[in-house]
């Protein structure tokens, strides 16, 4: 999907809770931002909301010196979920429809995301938990299913540290001998890495690869020809979190989507209201089943 | 005050609404807020918030070709204001302490502020209503009735449309023959000029002026001599709503802020919850005795 107007105002925010989350430094604060500002200005609308981000973050990066500034974060979110696992392995495991209970804590766990909201709580992921264990999950279901039946091939695209424990959840419910995990190819944000998905014990479970690109999202062209190898011979690519929406709605294939609707713009792209667990196809091909 | 951080990004969220307000062509939608973004990039952090702001609106109006792109809003705050006004003159009559009560529904008609949000409804306003009638007005109340009783030539800032029918249950409160009521020298959002102020029925009971400036606050070197010299003679000045709050925070003498803390920035500035009915004093010499 295209950048929006709306897309600016809430990169300009996103950009100012960013870096004072990695410095202190009031005046190494007003300077970023104006640098980001200087970039709106001229901002090309027709690529994805990614690409900024992508933008913002690498430069965040350069300013303050750290090549990681989410690290702690990351691993706190991790250890979070992983708390969390025990249980809700239950409540997949006692759930008549184990791989739908899944795939909506899988949903649940895209709650926790640095580019949205400042700080996630414990009780947010509480509450996102009790949404998934609760409120349907909205698009093709019968489609993805019968998708995934046929599948030999699947990559499974991860978002965030932290959420990425629950994909494994999901992951568990795929048969994972034909499942390749990929994350991003250097930190950004905090969205997971081959860390990451080893903290989720992803390792002893799938192929584990990364994408080459720093992007919060996966924009294909920069990623790595390698990773581009699996993306086109996967016969099934599971895509978590907005970012993956937002950089391949347009793709062609047998790509879904699984996230939750946090942003207004992303919402009205897939035709649904704010707060919505998603699964989507791409091209706005969304059906409004609910399971 | 001066202009924050976190000024910015709500300055180029407000830019997006408020050209939205005015004009559906995207393409100058886009243009203004590029241009916006422009400034921002150059943007005096020691300037406070309304100078912006000024420029904002002034080249919102310029482009659009439109000298009161907020007239019809600003019409239908007044008589939305006019309505309730009976029900309220009640309130404020049947109140033992009649001045605080028309203070605390002064400030609840400081909820019609277009600066900060994209709609006001009737709803918003009612619940404003119950706010006053039921929360604290939280500031040094004992000086500003003290001070009151003192006055010989009060003036009254205004501050938006629809939120004057309110002041003027507070300016009746006031012994009206010694009240200025100065409004906006030239439309900008929906603040109030003179028009409003007649619509109120507030030239049939005290002197009207204007402030020959169009920020959306008290910028005192741009307003008029005319209103310097009252501003100056006044030996009580009672300044509505944020704008004046943010333009004259640090001005010497007796001035009483009154408005509703509807910005994080201001409400941290002014040491109070956000959503707090402020009575406040220069100089951050706020009180908290409650009222």
């Amino acid at each position: 999907m295209k950048t929006t107007l709306d897309c600016i105002p809430c990169f300009v925010r996103q950009s100012l809770n960013a870096v004072r989350m990695v410095t202190t430094d009031p005046a190494l604060q007003e300077r970023f931002l104006r640098e980001v500002l200087q970039w709106m200005v001229h901002i090309d609308m027709h690529l994805p909301p990614p690409v900024m981000a992508q933008r913002i973050h690498r430069r965040l990066k350069e300013i303050v010196g750290n090549p990681d500034p989410y690290f702690a974060v990351k691993r706190q979110s991790n250890r979070m979920a992983l708390e969390l696992l025990p249980e809700l392995k239950t409540s997949v495991e006692q759930d008549p429809e184990p791989l739908v209970m899944a795939m909506r804590l899988a949903v649940a766990g895209n709650i926790i995301d640095m580019g949205v909201s400042k700080t996630i709580t414990a009780a947010d992921i509480q509450n996102a938990i009790n949404q998934a264990l609760t409120e349907p999950l909205v698009g093709p279901l019968a489609q993805f299913k019968q998708t995934l039946s046929a599948a030999r091939h699947i990559l499974y695209l991860a978002d965030n540290a932290g959420e990425i424990v629950f994909d494994r959840l999901l992951i568990e419910q795929l048969a994972p001998r034909r499942v390749t995990v990929a994350v991003r190819g250097a930190p950004i944000l905090n969205d997971a890495t081959i860390s990451d998905a080893r903290d989720a014990g992803l390792d002893q479970l799938v192929e584990l690869i990364d994408n080459g690109s720093d992007a919060p999202g996966t924009l294909l062209a920069d990623c790595s020809e390698s990773f581009r190898n699996h993306f086109e011979s996967a016969d099934l690519v599971i895509a978590k979190g907005q970012g993956n929406f937002e950089s391949l709605s347009r793709e062609q294939g047998n790509i879904f989507f699984l996230f939750k609707a946090k942003c207004h713009v992303i919402a009205a792209h897939a035709g649904l209201p704010l707060g919505t667990q998603v699964l989507a196809v791409p091209q706005n091909e969304v059906s409004h089943e609910r399971v």
